[in-house]
């Protein structure tokens, strides 16, 4: 007997059919006797419902006030499979973040947990009770109720196995795992049985979205083993783990790729100290967030300063660069906006040389030109014409032999 | 500068409109100095919702689980108000039951108030804040989130003034105050300035559903002044306070009806002690409520017993009493489902003697026949045919001089 804790998305608990079919899960695990703590969102579509009647309200509601609206989400959800779970005849009972009590900080929107009590969730789960808990949500030291923002659920659930050492945490999703590649650019695109945190963080951020980063840093540092599975699905899913001796095998697990770049190069700036940022404090000034960065030595006292952003922010990017340009007494600004970054991952690149130039020369037997490089530890990624995105992706693919069975 | 408690129920707070007119409304009363708690129920529709999405899962969801859901619906409701009260530049902040808190007993779905901690709603009104507060709904000592019942929302209200002292607390409605009696039935119904709490509850019980009998009670017993208005017209409504010297004058003060009733008799029941409850705890057993009761003495060793029920409840009871007659080999059961009851409440018939006799004359002098008579201390029903119902409330308003002015 185990203690498991399973979190629902949105999606997962979308309709009552859905939430009844995740009581039954939940209800076999404990079938099975494992000892089962839910951590639910809201149902999909409700979040925006109640957003949508703030905006009425005002035009920029305070985030006190929004979390006080945004939570009643996750408590809706939690009651509604706590009945789900009680006409199955199974034990069940429901905790909001406030009556746990998960403990955070008073940052609105996105507060950070300080401080878990499981009493009375332990208390519960003794006593043969599932234990179904709202997600996202918890309240600050003056009771005021507070949400973890983005992916915050995942937060809660991974918070809830660290403090009560949950055998693991499963993230329940639409996607029965982690995939080598999207699966709808390389249909060959195999799921992954287990992949690192440094693995899974440096895929999430590059848009293989399947976790939100924080639950991944968060599980890391707590030592809790996350498992990405269906809630439609049977099957094992993902774990992700600690690196281990027996993952370095395998090279690189994964092609993550981002269709939403744009790149700019500002040239002729003179090659002092301090360039850098004067290029990019404006920037970040209007709130333009920068992904890769590249410097180039120039011949002359001159060096060329190339960066990537969203793509949604092009235009504006553009115009704050050319303020920029002038000021600096640079020569000019150009850009493109239809580009994609492409980047391998693999802890096992670490102690394997020539991924590098391996990749490059994948890519130069297709015809594909590299407009940018950039490389860490476990991953390298590349900036190629949008055109090139399936293409390239699918070479990599091969060439890395991620078609291919784990052994 | 005075303390007032306003309440609005769902359907004053029914849609983003009707939320920001509240809005509006405790704007202007701040702004003439006053210090406003305002209490919502959730919106209108909202329950509704909430209820159908429980029985989908579970044919009889726990009521630990029903309150935990649907008291998420005033709390979307207060941070809905909150916001639109910022919007206005007034500043506001909400509280759920737990938050206030408002500590009740545990008994879901219909919990009894224990204490509620002023500190912090006191705290924000000194700060020049007004104080939303969800109504409705509690906690117990387990933490475990409550509801008040039928009618919650105006137990919050009123529980708030008591503690807090309030001038007086405002219950904004759908109608603008207690008439006299229906206007759909006699047009020339009056608004009344002024009605006692003993009225209101004879007046309320009898089926003049304009508030809770539940928070007229507890405004009585805690001396709190209730004043009934409306949300959507201008106007002082009708206050609800203690009987007052000045006005001993008024005979009655308004005519209460009921359609919904039906009369049952059992004819030659022998005259014994303990038929009355041989009779009706059969009928209690089977969970009818019964409204008056008469037993007339009968010339022989017999008697007739008669009462009314809901007329929902018709064919249950008379089937029962079939029961009953046998058993206690009584004659025979007769009924009447077309029947209503009509009553003149008033604290004015206490000392004054004849009102009684002016009611027969009047339904006499219409030809109208009197089938049951009750009375109490304040109030005088009886039963009529279905059919002059809309005449004997008529005639008797215009007797008892309701149609005219308060001077």
């Amino acid at each position: 007997m185990a203690l498991f804790v399973y979190k629902f998305g949105g999606t997962s608990v979308g309709s009552v059919e859905r939430i009844k079919a995740v009581a039954e899960k939940i209800k076999k695990a404990r079938d099975q006797g494992d000892d089962i703590i839910a951590v639910v969102s809201a149902m999909s579509g409700e979040t925006n419902r109640l957003t949508s009647l703030a905006s009425e309200m005002q035009h920029q509601p305070t985030h006190r006030e929004m979390d006080v609206l945004l939570s009643t989400g996750e408590q809706v959800t939690m009651s509604l499979l706590c009945m789900a779970l009680h006409d199955l005849d199974c034990p069940a009972c429901s905790y909001t973040g406030a009556q746990v009590k998960i403990l955070t900080d008073s940052v609105h929107t996105k507060a950070r947990i300080r401080e878990i009590d499981d009493e009375n969730i332990k208390k519960d789960l003794k006593q043969g009770s599932v234990v179904v808990v709202a997600g996202f949500q918890g309240v600050d030291e003056n009771g005021r109720i507070t949400t973890l923002g983005r992916g915050g659920s995942d937060t809660t659930a991974v918070a809830l196995a660290a403090v009560l050492k949950a055998e693991e945490c499963h993230i329940y999703t639409d996607v029965d795992g982690v995939y080598t590649t999207d699966p709808r650019v390389e249909p060959k695109a195999r799921r992954l049985d287990k992949i690192t945190f440094e693995e899974m963080l440096e895929m999430a951020s590059l848009g293989s979205k399947v976790l939100q980063i924080r639950s991944v840093e968060f599980a890391g540092k707590y030592n809790v083993a996350l498992r990405v599975l269906s809630s439609f699905k049977e099957g094992n899913g993902t774990l992700i783990t600690y690196e281990e001796s027996e993952m370095e095998r395998a090279l690189i697990s994964g092609i993550a790729f981002n269709r939403d770049e744009a790149k700019l190069t500002i040239t002729g700036v003179p090659d002092l100290p301090g360039v850098a940022s004067k290029i990019l404090c404006p920037v970040a000034d209007n709130n333009i967030e920068v992904d890769m960065i590249i410097q180039n030595i120039a011949d002359d006292e001159t060096t060329d300063f190339t960066f990537t952003v969203h793509r949604n922010d092009y235009q504006k990017t553009k115009a704050v660069l050319e303020g920029v340009c002038k000021d600096l007494g640079a020569r000019h600004v150009t850009g493109d906006d239809s580009i994609v970054k492409i980047s391998i991952v693999g802890v096992g690149m670490r102690s394997h040389a020539g991924i590098a130039s391996t990749m490059f020369k994948v890519l130069a037997d297709e015809g594909i030109n590299i407009r940018m490089i950039s490389t860490s530890e476990i991953k390298i990624s590349v900036v190629v014409d949008e055109k090139y995105l399936e293409l390239a992706v699918r070479a990599l693919h091969k060439a890395f032999d991620l078609d291919k069975e784990e052994d």
